[in-house]
């Protein structure tokens, strides 16, 4: 199959192609925890990373040799309605910052020994400002699409998706009142730190666009499209490559899980493969959780977007392999066993 | 002042004498925090980390170069009441475990370059059945205290403490009975996986330890020593020392935080040098981290002791001051500030 789509029909042709878990090896990773050092099950949550690793890579042994952050930015004509507490400037000027080093994902990226990929859409030709005209046509849509599966490089094990662009958090804001109704308010967060004003614009300019455009939402690549953001649209087919490829996907917050809950609309099972780093301290991001399925690895009040909550879960994910692997078994290690008589675990 | 101790009044004359946080310290991190290319206060408890660490090493610019993890090892007499899935042997051979490279912990320390030392207590000689006796006398207690205080090597800048000792769930539940009152089967958990019976057994052992001693539980000390565990006292030694030698320090699980919660009945003030590193699965450990007043970074249900819920969270240290070291300035990347008229943040 070409990895390349044009049209929401080919995304449709990918969904409808997802592989599955890998019982096999999640079993083959169980059977082996049972054997190692340790009381049976007082690694939590880093035996059920592991588990996730085995089905998602296919491998009973999984690996994390070689993670990346891709970061993907974008830029919004909904920017005019002063929904963002900085100027439209700082997406590009963030992203010469990525390139030169000086990005707060650039030292957690270092200190975990993680790749960076930069994937820069459409900077120079922002969307349209939603609450006046779709963002994107199909084309445009399908095509930031397709940049994001082309986007996942061979020989990677463990993908981390990031994003940059001012006025994301009023795009992604506007996907989840149109993918999950309730009012506006309930899913608009002060992003980079709006003032009270600046939150009642930003409201009210997620309302308008929902308004707007609602004859179009019930489709969830149609409502991409119409919400939009380019970066939005690569991040989505980014996860759905991934998956296509057995790549482990590690989503960052609010901005990452807008593109997610558009696969997760389309498929249940669509994010299968996905875990979620953390919750942010943006707005609904605990709720958009909750109804994605997924319970965040990390609650530190990050707002700040980049990957750099996944990024950080990438330590706890290498030190979970790192256990599995080097762990001595009880035989090994001539440690005796449970006690006789007494079976509960 | 010499630095070992061997009687509780020396214990006290150390406690008298620990510094305050650093002050200015913690403003030169603020300063420079406010001028580096994210929204103000959007790393969230990153932030408050590289803060702590100002604060305790007193260093303006806060490092992470020497992490060190001592696990304390202890041997207890009340494993005879039944109260562990495991038989005793198993301290000594994961001990030996530790020195062969084979136990999570060892593959944690591997994965963020952090130190391990191992200081085993007494292992040939149990401390005393609680039930029936004392623990230890005050000479033993003072003397394992001092051991502790004598662990903490020059040049390091941050410690991890963790324990290996089978029965020490129960040692911990009954200090925790003996300092916060309340029922016995309130402080006690599963341990390594504890059945209904065994569980019953470990809830009527620590009824009658704190029954037994409840004549001399008023002070921390005494019930140090009456409720035992060399590596407690070990602990609590260490804890006291790191604050004196300006090393900040991760506290582990349930059984550390006993140790800790001993030095907090003595002083108030006497953890303020600590960060929790998680809430672990084990039993009351919530209640004890909030009467504590700390607030965990981690929540994986962990429940394997060694320092493995410490040195995850050495993780998420060393990529906070990664970023408030690396990252660039505004004025340095050339990216725009916030918008004017737009104050809040």
């Amino acid at each position: 199959m070409a990895s390349r789509v044009d049209s929401f029909s080919s995304i449709r042709t990918r969904l409808a192609a997802m592989p599955a878990a890998a019982a096999d090896c999640v079993g083959a990773v169980r059977a082996r925890q049972s054997c190692l050092t340790k009381p049976a099950g007082s690694l939590g949550r880093l035996e059920e990373i592991v588990e996730f690793l085995a089905a998602w890579q296919e491998k009973p042994s999984p690996t994390i040799e070689r993670p990346l952050v891709l970061v993907c930015a974008g830029a919004h004509g909904v920017v005019a309605r002063g929904v963002s507490a900085f100027p439209a400037s700082v997406t590009r000027e963030m992203v010469a910052n990525f390139s030169a080093g000086g990005a707060a994902i650039n030292q957690i990226c270092a200190t975990f020994g993680i790749g960076l990929e930069v994937l820069g859409l459409g900077l120079d030709t922002p969307t349209a400002d939603i609450t006046e005209a779709p963002a994107m046509d199909e084309t445009t849509a399908a095509a930031s699409f397709s940049r994001g599966m082309q986007a996942i490089p061979e020989g990677i094990d463990l993908l981390c998706l990031g994003e940059m662009g001012i006025g994301n958090t009023t795009i992604a804001a506007a996907i989840y009142h149109g993918l999950y109704g309730g009012k506006a308010a309930e899913w608009v967060g002060r992003g980079t730190g709006l003032d009270a004003a600046g939150l009642a614009r930003k409201i009210a300019a997620v309302e308008a666009a929902v308004r707007r455009h609602r004859e179009r939402l019930a489709d969830p690549l149609a409502l991409m499209a119409c919400l939009g953001g380019r970066e939005i649209a690569a991040m989505a087919g980014a996860i759905l490559s991934a998956r296509l490829k057995r790549v482990p996907v590690i989503l960052d917050g609010y901005v990452v899980c807008a593109a997610a809950a558009i696969l997760h609309a389309l498929d249940r099972s669509a994010l299968h493969h996905c875990l979620a780093a953390h919750v942010s301290a943006e707005g609904a991001h605990e709720e958009v959780l909750r109804r994605l399925g997924k319970a965040p690895l990390l609650d530190l009040g990050l707002r700040l977007g980049e990957g750099t909550g996944a990024a950080l879960a990438v330590g706890l994910v290498k030190a979970a392999v790192a256990c599995h692997k080097g762990m001595a078994t009880f035989a090994e290690a001539r440690v005796a066993g449970r006690l006789e008589g007494d079976t509960n675990g």
